[in-house]
């Protein structure tokens, strides 16, 4: 982190914190300067960045002053989901929302796309491009079942970060975290089995559930610890479920990072009850603090966590390099890659491995992290400027994901459709469940730049929700929030 | 085709239908120059070609002679697979043949990888670059569900070719033929449902029925006419069968292309039955004459067959790009798509669209047609040489593969291991059945170019089948073949 970043962040802090209340005059950037010794321009852009933040607003002439602003709203309460098994629906949702991607003038906020802008990536297709130019028998041949070598080489020297230590032969390439998620499921499940699923959970994989013929019963989930231990005791009492998916680290909507007892904990009731646990690990390298955060998989003494990933989130989606770490499963999840896949692209797996290999993968997810922390920062400000009274919002310890509770009375699927005619697209919250629920929340993706374009959608969304509200009001009398 | 070509082809016909007999000297270069009305030099290259084929034999100041040559060997009967539904069995063996791809000094001739070292294909490569660094931020993105509309109508008008009129929308992107199959299955079937299948049957598909839980029925097979409709008809009385997987043009591993008549009557035969038909057309495009054979799919009236297709054996597997033309199914198997993989690798897509599009495909394909023919009759000639009396050969009308049965007591599982140790990898018949059969029959890659380390394998291979033979025979009395 730079110096101007630093004293930003301090500030910001002092800010949240209270030390200096809502339209009070900041200290002069001449006494910032003196005060932490730090030169007039650190303390200028520092106080831009918390300027683009909306935390403050210059006066001409006088300084900057706390922005006006409404408190902090609270983070979502424990979900309370349907407790017992379910078939998932909602592909109409989601193929609304995929079908929207085709047009490129939508403001895609309900996607999963990371930022790809950053000038950190461009060695990566400088490099695509050199492998398909120099290396066009192994880019245009088959590729290893396993997928190639030095790539899967490449990824256990990254595992070490998350104190997962598996060997080059102990990992499987896949088409992104999809076919990771997808192999494991086929190789362990068949269709009737029940899988547990956190709740709020991604519609993509509720989704491959379905498509597996596999019923879900979905758990109550905390937005800052994760899935409830009792909860999941509970439904593995009473029902034969299989196995259960986590995305525990940066978990995708709520954000959160489970606590290492909670992960430790959840494998020991896998163990107890002979499950297996299936790990999203997608979005586990853009935990806001560094060193990143430890994968259940690492408490794993049994090889009964089958660790799924990608770098569909840090790098880019486009390149459909995913990876899983089977444990015990190996032979059964190479065959049902082999079933239902086959082999992948060498070419984008030759690039990853050579980007990681010379340094651009640190240093691109270093910024990364960065980059997505501030972004949350500012979308969360911009949110509780923009968004109606009665919201829970999460803060998340990682990713680039946003998820936000409204009154009980607003319906997201029929906002979403408003904001579709304005070329805004966002998540409802009703695809993160098996049978409908959340349907008055949203996930937003923060992962795009702070720029007006982004702050006008977001004004926009909550104008349609402000009106929602209204509309229900008249009709309704209104209820406490969820 | 150039002249020297036709009539290096004439000429064959010619000691192929016995006009010259064994040892009988050929007409001179002059006499066939004054003849056929063409250069010496043309004639001269004709004889070179037949040479290379190893179908006539130069004398030092002679001139040529035919070749010292056994008789044609005729082709496999009419198969005769168990006739009931069974699991799939054999993916030990397959995973054999996958984990020999790793070692790149084995030869592998019994892979399915086409021809990759033609110059027609470099405008790909060059394509697939020029992809990545102009159009940065399509290659790194989030790809359609569907697949990129232009590759998708590029695809729809090489389909014409083929009798198949579809419009861009009813065609979904796939990761190669494997992934658009396994979408059609998921689409179709659920596990414990039957699937029926020629005999022998290509084992990728196979193993994908075994990783869906789907149970399949092999149906006996003529080597030049494809399956029986008969024995088709009589399994649709007998047992509740859900569809039937065809691979109808340039069948793999029999070569065969079904007569149009046939074609007919298996979609009549479907409808019958209300069952749906699964095509695999990945070889079709590589018939021996054009215009190429029909699909099934273009015999279609009610959107039962899927066909699955792409273009790993026209291009390069390298790519992962096939694609499905689903019919009816196309909610169905857009939604078993998004479930198992997820979106595709966008750069590959645009890469081959635009090869398709400057007319690069249909260059290189009539290349390959060409290449691929002459190969095939040159391995069938030393096959002829090298192999023991008694067996049968396939004659295939197109793609590159040829089947030989050998005599019963010949177990090709056992000859493929010794064969490792030489390093030649070959396919031996029984991971074409589900259960095991045609262990003494192998498949053979003839697409790789006419090389003399080519030639001194097979000769190593039909070393190894004699000694195979002679061990045999020593233990238990010869029997007549299959």
């Amino acid at each position: 982190m730079t110096r101007y970043q630093y004293l930003a962040t301090l500030l910001a802090q002092r800010i949240e914190q209270g030390l200096w209340k809502s339209g009070e005059k900041l200290p002069s950037v001449r006494q910032l300067s003196a005060e932490h010794g730090v030169s007039i321009s650190t303390v200028q852009q520092a106080y831009q960045v918390l300027e683009n933040l909306q935390l403050i607003t210059p006066q001409a002439r006088s300084g900057y002053f706390v922005a006006p602003c409404k408190a902090q709203p609270p983070v979502p309460a424990m979900s309370r989901p349907v407790q017992r098994p379910v078939d998932v629906t909602q592909w109409d949702e989601i193929m609304t929302l995929l079908e929207s991607r085709k047009d490129k003038t939508v403001l895609a906020l309900g996607s999963g796309s990371p930022d790809l802008s950053q000038t950190t990536l461009k060695p990566l297709w400088r490099e695509l491009s050199r492998q398909v130019q120099h290396n066009p028998d192994t880019v245009l041949g088959y590729d290893d079942l396993a997928g190639k070598a030095e790539l899967r080489q490449q990824i256990t020297r990254l595992m070490v970060d998350s104190g997962t230590l598996v060997s080059a032969d102990d990992i499987v390439i896949t088409s992104g975290c999809q076919g990771a998620l997808s192999a494991a499921l086929l190789a362990v499940c068949k269709p009737g089995d029940i899988v547990a699923v956190e709740s709020p959970s991604f519609y993509g994989t509720m989704q491959m559930l379905r498509g597996f013929g596999i019923k879900t019963i979905e758990i109550p989930t905390d937005s800052c610890l994760g899935i409830s231990i009792e909860a999941l005791e509970l439904a593995l009492e009473q029902w034969p479920i299989k196995g259960i998916i986590l995305v525990p680290n940066c978990n995708n909507p709520l954000g959160f990072i489970m606590p290492d007892d909670r992960k430790r904990a959840v494998v020991s009731l896998a163990q107890r009850h002979d499950i297996v646990i299936f790990e999203d690990d997608i979005y586990g390298e853009l935990a806001n603090d560094y060193p990143r955060p430890r994968t259940v998989k690492s408490f794993d003494i049994d090889g009964r966590v089958l660790l799924c990933s990608s770098f569909s989130k840090t790098l880019a989606p486009g390149l459909r390099v995913g990876w899983i770490a089977p444990g015990r499963y190996l032979d059964r999840v190479l065959h049902a890659k082999y079933a239902t896949a086959g082999t992948n692209v060498p070419a984008t797996q030759l690039a990853v491995a050579a980007f990681i290999r010379d340094g651009h993968y640190t240093r691109h997810v270093r910024r990364m992290r960065r980059v997505y922390q501030q972004n949350m920062e500012a979308w969360t400000c911009w949110v509780r400027q923009d968004f109606p009274d009665g919201i829970c919002v999460t803060r998340p310890a990682g990713g680039y994901m946003l998820w936000i509770e409204l009154p009980e009375q607003v319906d997201m699927v029929c906002v979403s459709r408003c904001l579709a005619k304005l070329k805004i697209q966002v998540a409802p919250g009703s695809m993160f469940s098996a049978s409908g629920k959340y349907r008055n929340c949203l996930r937003i993706n923060c992962a795009q730049p702070l720029t007006e374009t982004n702050r006008e959608a977001l004004r926009q969304i909550g104008n349609v929700v402000y009106e929602a509200l209204e509309d229900a009001n008249t009709l309704t009398p209104p209820k406490a929030p969820v």
